[in-house]
């Protein structure tokens, strides 16, 4: 496996053949039964050795355990080479959350309170990876249904570790603080007002992005400049956790497939916690990556209204 | 129909809600018949009015059109406002190029010859559309198949103007000259001699690149510096015409939907002329979106392989 620079831009790839051995329930149009899901209660013996889990009596609420397939792996150095491009081992962890042991529901159909619990074990496996040598960001995200890559049915998310700060995070905190205050505090601020509000609690802000790359995009906030989740207080988990839950109930109606993922400042940089979540309609063609401009068929306010009803 | 920028980040979508509207052959599950084809000759006058046609006889070898669902149309202004985020009238064209008359023909199907014709199509359109007002930069594009965004079956390109260079072009016109020569021009002597070097004859060379964001991605470049289309003599259209055809009919063996589309010097900057084709094998999902580090399951040097054999 290996991190490799596009030869001039700052776009980077992991090659990883290994990927391509893992099992794809969706492509192979076979809908796993109980009894042979790696992930599910029973067959704990499927996953690699069990990192952890939130025990519920003899079984377990949530649990977390090293990917079979991953992208990245733990061997190597945490190093770049140019010989003549530049390239490097694909050197991280790369974890499987299983979100419940229930095979038949997914994340959207979880109470907020396990989806708070979930928060805190992401949050816990962060600080936790945080502390290996050469991690410079923890990524945390999740894919739902086919069109969004996942591969097996059973709810679950997914975490990797990279040994750079990677691209889209740095360009984001770079832009973020450019007049040495938060962008984002103030954008959430004029948003709560705009037709792309969606949704507020004591500690959480949705709204549905203005420049929206995705048909129903959404991103979800903390209204005060968390960085990360050591800032987390309690509240703060299950106040996410109701934002979180009231837009994957809204994405269940539709029944889209999607991906989301967590942004926030990784050592040393200053970037606003928040939850991007990307519904995926409609693929990006010729056009989008061509120009690196996307079209977007649902204006996000229209996306908001639908997600106020 | 309108260009919005992202709250901080150089990141661009155009809003068009009426793309919304147009027939999607694959999401209907309705393969047209011949007669209902707006593509198909007999029909010319399901199309907005033809811009232009290679005859054949009576009829047609190809031909050209506005796009009834335009991303982008020639109403509003070329400029940019700030109230309070960048954005402006979506204002260009867009317009289709029916490849072949025949409906049960794709593009991996047609001669050489008649690919070079296509190539001289898309540099008229080229050369013609960066004379309007406010054209930057003309985006030429192909989507084939329901994974690569297509929505009608019948084999066409797909034409549209912008009034910025858009970044993606930006970003590698900008890295391409940074020693004051063009990085393209080293990395093509280089790779022709690598693992990754798929086919060349005497004006053009065939690569799967390094740092590969798609499986079996390609790129075809002229091995002179040309710059446009303007650069290009009768023998680079069929030179280039023979490249493109070797890898599409390779695309056709694994039956992968793809796109592809034209980097070339948009007005006042240096980028040398090339083709990125991108199968759509594997969606980029969570890890992709969040981190922009593309996992890629097969090598580049793998790929070349089965493109060499």
């Amino acid at each position: 496996m290996e991190f490799r620079k596009d030869y001039v831009l700052d776009r980077w790839v992991v090659i990883s053949a290994g990927r391509a051995k893992r099992k794809h329930e969706y492509v192979e149009k076979v809908q796993k039964k109980k009894g042979v899901c790696f992930f599910c209660p029973g067959n704990e013996e499927m996953t690699p050795p069990e990192i952890g889990r939130i025990a519920k009596g003899k079984s377990w609420l949530i649990r977390w355990f090293p990917n079979k397939f991953p992208a990245v792996q733990r061997e190597g150095v945490p190093e770049f080479l140019t010989d003549p491009y530049i390239h490097g081992d694909a050197f991280g962890s790369h974890e499987v959350v299983a979100e419940t042991p229930d095979h038949d529901k997914q994340l959207w159909d979880l109470p907020v309170k396990h989806i708070s619990q979930l928060l805190a074990v992401w949050a816990s496996r962060v600080q936790d990876l945080e502390k290996n040598d050469g991690v410079k960001y923890v990524v945390v995200f999740k894919n739902h249904g086919e069109a969004a890559g996942c591969s097996l049915i059973h709810s679950h998310t997914q975490i990797a570790t990279l040994d750079f700060v990677p691209p889209a995070v740095v360009e984001e905190a770079r832009a973020a603080v450019k007049n040495c205050r938060c962008a984002y505090c103030r954008i959430i601020r004029h948003e709560r007002k705009s037709p792309r509000f969606i949704f507020e609690n004591k500690g959480f802000i949705v709204l549905a992005p203005y420049a929206s790359r995705f048909n129903y995009e959404v991103w979800i906030f903390s209204k005060k400049h968390l960085r990360t989740f050591a800032d987390f207080a309690q509240d703060d988990y299950e106040q996410c956790a109701e934002a979180l839950a009231g837009v994957l109930r809204k994405l269940k109606k539709l029944n889209l497939d999607y991906n989301f993922w967590l942004h926030y400042s990784p050592k040393g940089r200053d970037l606003h916690f928040h939850i991007e979540v990307a519904p995926r309609r409609a693929p990006w063609a010729g056009f989008e990556y061509s120009s690196g401009v996307i079209i977007n068929a649902v204006p996000p306010e229209e996306a908001a209204k639908f997600y106020r009803k």
